[in-house]
Parts: C-alpha cells; structure tokens; sequence
C-alpha cells in the first residue's frame, strides 16, 4: 500500500488569493495525482500564502518572499512524496532556443 | 472560538473531473469562507464525485446522479456549517423576468 501524502495551501482571503491557490493546487494534482490522498484549500487572513506537504512547509511567503515558481515548487513536493522521481522537460534546462 | 467545517470533494481522475472538483470548491470557498477551515479536493477512480462536510455526504452522483446544481449543493452545505443563514439572492425563488 503506497503512503499517499496530504497537501495544504494556505491563503489569505483578504488578499483574494483563492484563484492562485486553486492553481497551484491544480497544477499539483495534475502532475501528483497518484502520491497525492488529496489538496486542502485553507482560508486564512494577514497576508499568509503557505504550502505544506504532510505538515512540513515547502513554502511560506513571509520565509521564501513572493510566491513559488510552479516548476520549482514541483520539485521541493517531488523531493518528499515521490523522491527521484523525473518530472519531465520540467527537469531540463531549456535548450538554446528556450524550449 | 467558531467551529470551522472541512469538506472533502472527491472525484474521478480518470473522468477528468479535476476543473469541476476546483469549480465547486471555488464556490463553497467564496460563498462559506468563514464556515469552513478547508475545502479539499481528493482524487479517486472509478467514476466518483462525492462532496463531504465533516465526514457527512451532501452529495453522492452515485447516490444523487450526476451533479449537484450550485445553489442547491450551498443549501445542504449551509443547513450543516451555517444552519439557519440566508443564501441572499440564490434562496430567492426568481422574479417573473428571471432574475
């Protein structure tokens, strides 16, 4: 039975963070729906925007600055629910023409 | 200190019910901010999509067929996390011009 993870987003209502936080989470469960037990959506105040993955934060806001870059945030959740896993191109640096 | 309710949408990867899990959520998200401490979204198999508040199911396709009308799904989520609160213009029956 493979251990299957619990992801949270914290986010501040009042800075209307909903529409991210639902992107984040969808990109998540795109790329993780088979490690993932499932995405919670957590309505906050005071300008919180938090990921944690089992409890453990991936992202803070107030700690990281700013908001995560998807691909990098792909990988610090990579690195905990399913390590050594490739993520595809989203792994390679782009070629010389950027793709 | 007020109770704060989660909701647990699950639905089926394999249908791709991804974008309408997220849609639901928005909307419970918007509508009952304060009510609940989290709205989350697990993904299953199998044709599932089933809407829980506190471990309560409010909606079951496999039980309700197919798919909760909006206003309908905030009445049962209301009557559990805000009994008694008005949904304003969604629990008025519409104006003899729709509205």
């Amino acid at each position: 039975m493979t251990t299957r993870h619990r992801v949270v987003i914290t986010y501040c209502t009042q800075c209307r963070w909903l529409l991210r936080a639902q992107w984040y989470q969808g990109e998540l469960l795109t790329t993780f729906a088979d490690e993932l037990a499932e995405v919670a959506l957590a309505p906050a105040t005071g300008g919180v925007f938090r990921i944690d993955v089992d409890g453990e934060p991936v992202w803070n806001r107030k700690r990281d600055g700013g908001f995560p870059e998807v691909t990098e945030l792909k990988r610090r959740v990579r690195d905990l629910v399913a390590p050594g896993r490739s993520l595809g191109h989203a792994d390679r640096p782009a070629g010389p023409d950027g793709d």
